[in-house]
C-alpha cells in the first residue's frame, strides 16, 4: 500500500530552505512519501490567513491525505504540538487554532497532545518545530501509525472562528477576510446568508462604494472596473477586472461590506 | 505503465493555495501522478509572458508531458477551455492563445474544445478553472484518455504570435519581450535573423546606447557592466554583469532593439 | 533500486520556468527521480548565502541524497562545473565555493571537474549550466553513475569558509551572516564559542543596545520586544517576537555582534 499523502500549509515563505528541511526530514523517514505544497506563503504568524486556506484547500485532497500545517508564533512556549483526526484527514501542528476549521469540516475531531519525544528528531530545539516534530511525526502517519500512538488524547485544543456575517434590519453586514495574490479581496458573505441571490439582485456597499452583484464572471464588467461575484471559497469577492481590488479600491482584511436587496426603481 | 508526467504553468503565485488545490485535484483523480511546476510566477494576466515560458520549457520535458497552463483573464467568460495536441505533447489551458506558440513547436496542433461537464468537477465556478476544469481533465489524460475523448474538435483555437523583429535597410530591428528574475533582458532578436555573427562583430542600439556584441558569456565584461549574450531561450539578451539590466538600464518589455554590423574603422 | 533523491537549491527564484526546465531536464533523463527543492530564493549571485541554506540542510536530507546548487556568477566564464563527494552526498555545481562547506562536514571531500560534454545536453550555452550541465549530470549520478565516469579528480577545488567569531579580552566578537524570511538575524555565535551559557547569562550586544540572553524562546519576550535566542542553524539568532528584526533594529548580514558574560551587579 502506497503512503497516504502529505499536504504542507506554513508561513515559511521561500528564501530560506525551512520548507525543504521539512520535506527532507519527512523523505529521511518516509522514503517515496508524496508531498503536496498547498502554499508556504501565508503572510509571517497570521495564523487566521492559514486557517482560511488550509480549510479552503482540503476539500479538493486525496482522501486519507495527512495535513502539516505550521504557522507558529508560539513555538518554543508553552503551547502544545497537536494532532487533530476527523474523518480520512489527520492534522498536525501547533495547538493555537490554526488546524481547527479545516478539521471540522467532516465532524467534531479527536485532538491529540503530541507528547512523546521518542517520535521527534533528537533535541528539538525551540525554533522549529515544523523540523523537529512535526515532520518526523508526519512521516509517521503516513507509514500507518495512529495518532493515538504518538500522543495524548486531550478533551481541549484551541480553537478558532472566522468571522461571521450578522443579519441587521436593512441587510447582512459581514467583511473582508482574505486578500488573494490577484488582489481579490474575499468576504465572508455565502450565498447561502443572502438567500441565493439572483445575478444583479443585490447592493454590496464597501468603502463609501455601492455595486450591484453578484455578477457572473470577471468579463461582465469592463476592463479596470469592479465587480462582485462568487469567489473559489465559495463566498463573495469583490474584485476588479484585469486588476487588483485591494489596491484600487483600498479594501484589506476587516473592510466591512454590507450587502440588501437593490430596490426596484 | 506509469502515468505521463503533468507540467504546470500559471499566475497564480505562491500566497494562496490555488497551485496547491490544483495540485490535490489531480492527485485526487491520479494517484501517484508524477507533476513538475514549471512557474506560477507569471504576472497576473500576462498571457503572452506565460506562452513565452511554456514555449520555452517544453523542448526539454519528458516526452508524453501533459501541459496545464492557466493564464486565464477571460475565465468564465465564453471564452472555451480547450486542448491543444501536438507530437507527443497535449495542452490544456483556456482558448486565449497561451497554449499556441508551444504546441506549435512540433507543427500544427489539433484543436479539441472541452466541452464535457461530466468529466470535470462537479459545479464548476466561474473564478477558477485550473481547479475545476483543467485540472480533472490533465488526470484523465495522465491516465491514458485522448483529447477526442474529453472534447470537441474544433478548426479555429486562439493564436498568438511573439513580435517579431524586422530588417531595415541599416540593420534589424528587434525588441525586449521579456526581463527575467534577475533583470535580464531578453530580446526577439535570434542569431538566424542576424546571419548568426561573431563574438563582437554587431552593435546593439536602446535606450541611446551601443554595446558592442554578442558576448560570449557574463564574465566577459567588468562587474557592473551591460553586456549583449546568447540567452537560454535562444535569442540575446541584454544582462548587467553582477546586476539587472532591468533596474542599471531601464529596459522593460516593448523597449526597441537595434542591431547593425560594426563599423571597421 | 529506486533512484537516489535529488535536492536543488538555486537563485533562479519563481517568475521564471528556470527551476521548472532543470527538473524535466533531470526527469526526462531519469523518470520518477525523487527531486527535494530546498530552496530557489537565494538572493541573485549571493554565493555565501547560497552555501549556508545548503549547509544547513544537508544533515537533514536523506542518505545518499544527490544535491545540484546552482548560484554561479561566473556561468560561462573559465570557472570549472565540478562534483564533491564526500560521506555518502554527492554535490554538483559551479567550482566557486557554493559546496564547498556543505560537502566538507563529512569529512574532506574528493573533487571532479566535470569536463566531459558528452554527458551533457547537446550545444551547452555559456548562461544556463543548471539546465545543459548539471541537471544531465544529477540524472546520471541518480541512476548510479560514479562521479569519477563523469569528471576527471582535481587537487584544487575553490573554498569557501564562513567568517568566524573572535575571541577578544572582553568577549567574543561575531557578526550576522544570515537574514531569514521571518527577518530573523542569525550570527556565527554558537553555544561551543560562548561556553555553553545557560540562559540569560551573557549579554549580547548590537548596533549600539544590549540584551540579555540567550532567552528560551521567542515567547520569553512580550510581543514587539527583541529576543535572543537559539537558532535553527545552530547558532543564536536575535529575533523580534511577532516581527522582523531585520526591520525593526536594523540588522544585516554583516552586523557586528558581540557578546560578554552579564555583569552579576
Amino acid at each position: 500500500m502506497p503512503a497516504a499523502p502529505i499536504a504542507l500549509l506554513t508561513d515559511f515563505g521561500h528564501e530560506d530552505a525551512y520548507v525543504g528541511i521539512m520535506k527532507a526530514v519527512i523523505l529521511s523517514r518516509c522514503p517515496g512519501a508524496s508531498l503536496i505544497d498547498l502554499t508556504h506563503g501565508i503572510p509571517p504568524q497570521e495564523v487566521v490567513a492559514g486557517a482560511l486556506q488550509l480549510a479552503a484547500a482540503v476539500p479538493f485532497c486525496p482522501r486519507e491525505t495527512i495535513f502539516v500545517a505550521v504557522v507558529d508564533p508560539g513555538v518554543g512556549s508553552a503551547r502544545r504540538p497537536i494532532c487533530l483526526r476527523s474523518g480520512f484527514h489527520s492534522f498536525v501542528g501547533p495547538d493555537n487554532g490554526l488546524l481547527w476549521p479545516a478539521a471540522c469540516a467532516a465532524g467534531t475531531p479527536e485532538a491529540f497532545h503530541l507528547d512523546q519525544p521518542h517520535h521527534w528528531l533528537p533535541q528539538p530545539g525551540s525554533t522549529f518545530h515544523g523540523r523537529d516534530i512535526f515532520a518526523p511525526i508526519a512521516a509517521l502517519l503516513a507509514q500507518g501509525y495512529d495518532p493515538a500512538d504518538l500522543g495524548t488524547p486531550i478533551p481541549d485544543p484551541e480553537r478558532l472562528e472566522f468571522p461571521r456575517s450578522a443579519a441587521t434590519p436593512d441587510g447582512i453586514l459581514g467583511e473582508v477576510i482574505y486578500i488573494d495574490h490577484f488582489g481579490n479581496a474575499v468576504t465572508n458573505l455565502r450565498p447561502a446568508d443572502l438567500g441565493e441571490p439572483e445575478a444583479g439582485s443585490m447592493s454590496f456597499t464597501f468603502e463609501s462604494q455601492s455595486l450591484p452583484g453578484p455578477a457572473t464572471h470577471y468579463g461582465a464588467v469592463p476592463s479596470s472596473e469592479p465587480v462582485v461575484l462568487l469567489s473559489s471559497f465559495g463566498s463573495y469577492e469583490i474584485a476588479v477586472r484585469d486588476g487588483s481590488a485591494a489596491a484600487v479600491l483600498g479594501l484589506k482584511r476587516g473592510t466591512p461590506v454590507f450587502v440588501s436587496p437593490r430596490s426596484a426603481d
